[in-house]
């Protein structure tokens, strides 16, 4: 280039002052936050403006599983960048038609056609609305501890507390209570019976709510924000046949779940089964240009054959977008990035996270899979009673902030929620660096111990 | 790069091929479409794989103002793709900082925060969970003949046949009528008539539904797709001024009419009002990276200075859209683009049609401003009937399918809609390409007064 960037090169006071003054942030009293400017990011690492490098336990939000600033991924996206932007739903373009192939190819059983959005939560609408129209019917079950997206049909079929300022929600939602084996809604024993019981609340739901008005049931295949909520062995197969007897479909939201985060290409390979529409954003391009979609059954999408599906987005099937997926799924096939993510999970994180809990009186659970892992921390492991209540804030979530706080002035960005800390580092992230981020839970975790009173 | 590419070559055939086989595409019954891959594009023109060139009077969905492959907007793209691509809405970021900051600067009145999404769909979701948890009201008005988008929330508000197959929707939206002289929905004989009784109708119907009960008035500032409806003289005024009166916010959806379309910034700049919130997308980066966003007063910003806002998404304010936006509103400034699309209006494209509509029968009515206008086409210029019903389609949309057919035969891509064809080229056309495209539509228009029995 002979021109000078015509992007501004702006100090850190200037970013702050125009953040505070111009930017209104998710989910946040605007004037209590201090949003920290980051300069550059590179691998598992990100850096501010002052040169502290932070190690990101975080994957910004759980989105970025190829890790920051891919060379392969970034060359990729200037490559197109330069051939065409942007071309409109109605025409075909290389890039879409080839996401769509590579998705599809990808996915399990019949999921052949991939309608594209801008993220999760659109991809959530899309995949109700489909659902309502395949079969006629317009409830739809959604599971309480859940995260779906926050425009108001995603919105409603949240089961956490970011739905309650947007009530009421679309007609028609119904909450049901998932696995969850350390906190059980169903007073079971071990996490065979939690499976069984959790069926079987299922079942009674569905019986109540009549089956034949139920549309479908939409869940995380493993529950992300609200826990890393693993399902039992035979729970989601259990809530595929349940499905199967009345004409439901199943809805698997992988926007957190899916494309590494598990150790699988997608969560639902786990345990083998195959919703009728799986949704996905974050991890299918690591959120470097913003894309989700939902793939498709050809029983579902056949609906659709002469009969217009009556939806859709200005950015549906975007070019730079769906170059940025088709580069990103080829990069992860190629680097074994998947098979990564998961070997991290068996052979390093699990193990470490184990010790953790051997050292620290206050973790009361560890669980997950892939690089997608919580820390459960309580006062008592005898009552389980949680280190700060359900949806704390204030003085009330302190502890969990100095835990935090902790991790960062010793260089590790964590994850936190509730009382859990999440581990969910990029999937490229290296066993040393998790190893690592681990020494310095390890220190950060005396701080919750102290409040520990079990 | 010494690397070969990691994206794929692919020939016109496998472009056709995965996209009949894998993308499902918006809007459409998905056997019965044969979407036309696109090879290239630059400026006011894109090209099929057979090297077809086509000048573009829909500037794709009516986004990309600033014309194809803009050089200094990709190469902006491709230099911050190499600095960061993607920060989380926690954080802060130079890009995401710097564009609220120029979208404060342009907006009229004290508009001067953003919160960021993904699209025009979102940024209608949350301008009105603003507006309801700013008033507490949980009522919204919206226009019949409007589109606000296709999540849960603004495909309710929408007023349009889209809306129907996504029915039942969100529970508190009320429509109402808008001024449309060439067919009111008042009996009124002229313009300003028109106007009087429009607000005379919103006045009536926000007394009937109750003042108190209602959050927000929705509109197009210029109705887009469903019609290019330019507000009579006072109308937009008036609405301000009823609004103010009851305490209930005025939310103007510019996510087509912004930035350019009708030669100004944003449409209210015409009529020197200010909404409480302005929603954009397309227009303000052009489609290259998927971007919209509300604009926040700062009356309704105080609101949640110490009230957490409950709404966000992953990519609120993703750092390479943001760069793009930068980019893109910097070289409309440097460049004149949005004067030159005003000029085209008025100098070019309002004479041409207007001498349309002297040698056609069937031109029932030209309107527009900017590079925003409409040909209402008749049957009969007395009753008004229009050349293809309302929504029609199949063999009832025919002869609007075939003026269509005859613009593409000759190198001009229209938008066609119902029995209207809208002349929405890129911002950047030159005076000489839109004669030489309002030289097809006289062509063109041959066909449709074919179909003139007046
Ligand atoms: C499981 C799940 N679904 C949906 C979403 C919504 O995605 P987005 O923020 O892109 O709208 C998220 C976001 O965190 C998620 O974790
Ligand atoms: C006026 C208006 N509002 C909202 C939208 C929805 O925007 P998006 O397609 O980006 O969701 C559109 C799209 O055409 C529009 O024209």
């Amino acid at each position: 280039m002979t021109e000078t960037s015509l992007l501004p090169s702006l100090s850190e006071e200037q970013v702050r002052r125009d953040d505070r003054a111009h930017v209104f942030h998710s989910w946040s009293a605007q004037a209590q936050i201090d949003p920290l400017p980051i300069a550059a990011a590179l691998g598992s690492h990100f850096w501010d403006y002052a040169g502290t490098k932070y190690l990101d336990f975080s994957s910004q939000l759980v989105n970025v599983n190829i890790g920051y600033q891919h060379p392969r991924l970034v060359a990729a996206i200037q490559e197109y960048a330069g051939r065409l932007c942007t071309v409109a739903p109605p025409f075909a373009n290389d890039m879409r038609s080839e996401a769509a192939r590579l998705l599809a190819d990808l996915a399990p059983g019949t999921l052949n056609k991939v309608f594209f959005t801008n993220g999760g939560a659109d991809a959530n609408e899309h995949a109700v609305r489909m659902a309502r129209l395949h079969t006629g019917r317009s409830k739809v079950l959604a599971a309480y501890r859940s995260y779906h997206g926050a425009t108001a049909g995603a919105i409603t079929m949240t089961g956490d507390p970011r739905r309650w300022g947007a009530e009421p929600g679309l007609p028609g939602v119904v909450h049901f209570w998932g696995p969850y084996p350390y906190r059980s809604a169903f007073h079971s024993s071990d996490v065979e019976e939690e499976g069984a019981r959790a069926l079987q609340h299922l079942r009674d739901t569905i019986m109540v709510e009549g089956p034949g008005t139920i549309a479908a049931v939409v869940l995380e295949t493993v529950v992300g924000t609200n826990g890393i909520l693993v399902p039992p062995p035979g729970y989601l197969e259990g809530v595929r046949q349940i499905c199967d007897e009345h004409g439901i479909l199943l809805v698997a939201d992988e926007v957190m779940s899916g494309f590494g985060r598990c150790g699988e290409w997608f969560a639902v390979d786990h345990w083998a089964i195959t919703p009728d529409l799986i949704t996905f954003a974050k991890g299918v391009n690591s959120g470097y240009v913003p894309i989700g979609g939902v793939l498709i059954s050809d029983t579902v999408a056949a609906t659709f054959d002469d009969r217009a599906y009556p939806g859709g987005l200005t950015y549906s099937g975007h070019p730079l977008a769906c170059a940025s997926a088709v580069a990103s799924m080829t990069i992860m096939r190629e680097e074994g990035i998947v098979e990564h993510a998961r070997d991290l999970g068996t052979d390093v994180i699990g193990p470490a996270l184990a010790k953790l809990a051997e050292n620290h009186p206050s973790v009361g659970d560890v669980r997950g899979l892939g690089v997608f892992w919580a820390l459960e921390l309580v006062r008592d492991r005898d009552t389980r009673e949680p280190l700060v209540p359900y949806n704390a804030s204030g003085s009330d979530a302190a502890p969990m902030g100095e835990v935090a706080a902790e991790c960062k002035r010793r260089g590790l960005w964590p994850f936190v929620h509730f009382n859990r800390v999440h581990v969910v580092p990029p999937c490229t992230t290296t066993a040393d660096e998790v190893l690592e981020g681990i020494e310095v839970l390890d220190e950060a975790l005396g701080v919750a111990d102290r409040y520990y009173r079990g």
